[in-house]
């Protein structure tokens, strides 16, 4: 009964210390941390240093290609499983991002039509907001001097919204002691605007790429820009960039690269009853109201998520050809070079370089040997199994503290879960009950009286892990 | 027999002046006059000013929407014609524009691969070489102490690289003082880098227009940029102005808007000829190289020709979506709006306005209502009469100093010479014997020891004129 009793003293701990954490987000959001253009990720990681330390966890700092990692361990003893916990504390930029109707770093607190309080600010849902609430929750066990069920090691990085361009060397190299872990945790707020808690299994693989052109050997301008006058003969690469794009998607948004149907993997038949499942609660208009739309290409619930779920995508991050100057007009050329940037989004099981060898030869069978292709950088898509103790018990945790559940097969958001899956080969978790939304948008948000919910669930989590870990072993 | 002991004393103190007016030339140059900016356009107009005035002028400033008009005149005698001189001192951006090899705004005499010396820079071609090398051969009569056998009617104005917004009210205002002119002029380096001096007829029309996709009720991200991972349900604006415009052109650059061929005018017969002719000397590569290309789309100087004088041209000047900052990767996004700025380029005959409904009904047609069509700005194609006294005139002057001369039925590159043939009812004319290059692009320049042919083909061209115009009056 210890244990019930201990659960039910923290959980207390952390109504109590809700609004602390509230207080704890907003100042986390306070500090920018930009991977992008690095600013404030040095003083992000020594704040996540800082608060890992109140933990009484062994803190390192780590140098990485653009921010440090914030490594630690907290270990309470040998009798119960470890769970490396992995979060970051990186942003997207804001500044300058159209839309915001509050200073994206000043963490105001909103009220919403429903009167509903709102931390508001980049990185409130992704992820300050899981990052520290989920450290609060640990915090909470300090503070109700209740014993952790489970031990912690700590992976924090501040590159993830740049790639995540030195996770994997990181792994690799902390391979033994990583590989000790039992499984891996990312917090997250996994609720919708509807109140629908979501667990996703999976993650998309990652691919960025850049198409560009640029005049040479085949046409168009070789030297610099080239009057517009000259149009009629000679090329441009602006025009070919685009008729070359073109032929990539169709009018659904469908990416059309010749062969890749046969290479993209069909969805298993529990995958797809997850789906119908979902889609029985799935309501477009509240998740068009919560990103920022007016309509989904899909009229029903099921085909939006069977997209979101199953199809590869092809996303245009930015378009970049000639010179526009905020309130000026553009000369009257024809640019040298063109470019777009793109990101892939790939399946479970399937390989970046397949794929960039389809895009290849589909490119070249339409005479756009001129077009290149660059591989940014690229990650694969992971999953973990719904029959894992740790997923299990995932499950029931925000099982209890949820007002609905739903479990989707993937996320059609990209992260470098494959870490843990393919090169630790342990299963992960990503989940948490509580309400956010607007990543990399603006207004970014979540709900200041989910944190209380979120810590819960997230200190339930630790119990049933620790539950279903010590059955597995008996 | 004073006429042509005149004619002989001016040339003879042109060649004198030709360093002085090559420094004269450099200083303009170094005064930069970025109308896109505003960059340096007021002093450019004062030191334009206090040119002319050095010539005896009657000088004026009269404002424009972004830089003065300089207007004067300079009358010797009602028993002559009078030439509406019409110039621009403005210049497009040079300042971050890839492929300079010296300071665009430095004036630098750089020595070519045949030993012969550039005047290189932002304007030396378009248009300050031309512009102070025709105020210079006008210059030279009054330091011969010889009668100017024309009167002068001044227009310079400041605004031609922003589409020359203030020049069709300013025309209107002044069309009855303007309208006395007997014939407009508009000095150029006419000469190509093999040495060929082409005559220009007439100026294709120019249409600025936006192609924009903004989400909202079709589609698309309505409140501000959404994460990239909703790409598979959510509409992208860059696809979708990606995939318009991809209608709108062929492989070979043709603009395929529907019904745009209908509305073409045909070549002439005799412009057909002036082709055929042109064609003999025309040298495709060192057209290439003058203009910074490896090659054409044509294989032959007559395609290449005929589709420079015949075709109408849609050029992508920028291409916008997402954020790009230099060095940075952009945001993973659905930006909420893709640009696509373009120049349309009519033929003599045809109305921007049809054009613009052919293009709207093209994009309906393919179920592209949600993509903008705006019109930024536009003026139509003019031509000029080579039965005109005027053209005559400068034929037979440019003749007796070109090495070679060719007559063009049109220019490909467009200037709002309408106003003079359409509003004002006066032949136009375009010339100039020199070579210089690079309008627009990077190490735009003229060639410092064209300077003196350009300024006597000038003066002969005044005296030609004088005589066609008398011979009429007889």
């Amino acid at each position: 009964m210890t244990g019930l009793l201990d659960e039910a003293r923290v959980l207390a701990a952390i109504d109590g210390r809700a609004r602390a954490t509230v207080e704890e987000i907003r100042s986390a959001i306070r500090q920018p941390s930009v991977s992008q253009t690095g600013e404030g990720v040095e003083a992000m990681a020594a704040w996540t240093r800082s608060y890992l330390e109140a933990l009484g966890a062994d803190v390192r700092q780590v140098p990485g290609t653009r921010a440090p990692f914030v490594e630690g361990e907290l270990i309470t003893g040998s009798d119960r499983p470890t769970l490396l916990f992995y979060e970051l504390y990186d942003v997207q930029p804001a500044k300058g991002q159209p839309g915001w109707t509050v200073d994206p770093f000043a963490a105001e607190l909103v009220t919403d039509a429903n009167g509903r309080e709102r931390i508001v600010g980049r990185g409130a849902f992704n992820s300050k907001g899981p990052l520290v609430g989920a450290l609060a929750a640990i915090r909470a066990f300090r503070e109700a001097k209740v014993e952790l069920p489970v031990n912690f090691r700590f992976l924090i990085e501040g590159e993830e919204e740049v790639g995540s361009p030195s996770l994997p060397g990181y792994i690799e190299r902390n391979r033994n002691i990583l590989g000790g872990c039992d499984a891996a945790f990312i917090p997250y707020f996994g609720t919708t605007a509807k109140g629908d808690t979501v667990i996703r299994l999976g993650f998309k693989g990652l691919t960025l790429l850049e198409f560009r052109v640029t005049g040479g050997a085949w046409g168009g301008p070789s030297r610099g820009d080239i009057h517009a006058l000259h149009g009629a003969v000679i090329g441009s690469p602006s025009w070919e960039l685009v008729r070359a794009l073109s032929t990539l998607t169709d009018g659904e948004g469908r990416v059309t690269i010749d062969g890749l149907a046969a290479i993209t993997p069909p969805p298993a038949p529990e995958d797809l009853e997850l789906v119908e499942q979902a889609a029985r609660h799935h309501d477009l208009e509240a998740y068009c109201t919560e990103i920022g739309a007016v309509k989904t290409r899909h009229a029903t619930p099921r085909d939006a998520l069977h997209a979101t779920m199953f199809d590869v995508t092809l996303n245009i991050d930015a378009l970049v050809a000639g010179k526009l100057e905020d309130g000026k007009e553009p000369a009257t050329v024809i640019p040298k070079t063109a470019r777009a940037f793109a990101d892939l989004r790939l399946l479970p099981g399937m390989k970046a370089d397949d794929v960039l060898s389809l895009i290849r030869a589909h490119l070249d069978r339409r005479g756009f040997q001129h077009v290149e292709v660059v591989c940014r950088s690229s990650y694969p898509a992971s999953r973990a199994s719904v029959k894992e103790p740790v997923v299990r018990a995932l499950i029931a945790a925000m099982g209890a503290e949820a007002k609905h559940l739903r479990v989707f097969p993937i996320h059609a958001g990209a992260a470098p879960m494959y870490v843990f899956s393919e090169t630790l080969g342990m299963p992960y978790v990503f989940g948490g009950v509580g309400h956010g939304a607007g990543s990399h948008g603006p207004n970014e948000y979540i709900m200041a009286d989910d944190v209380a919910p979120f810590m819960r669930s997230v200190a339930s989590f630790f119990y049933r892990f620790a539950e279903t870990w010590n059955q597995a072993r008996a």
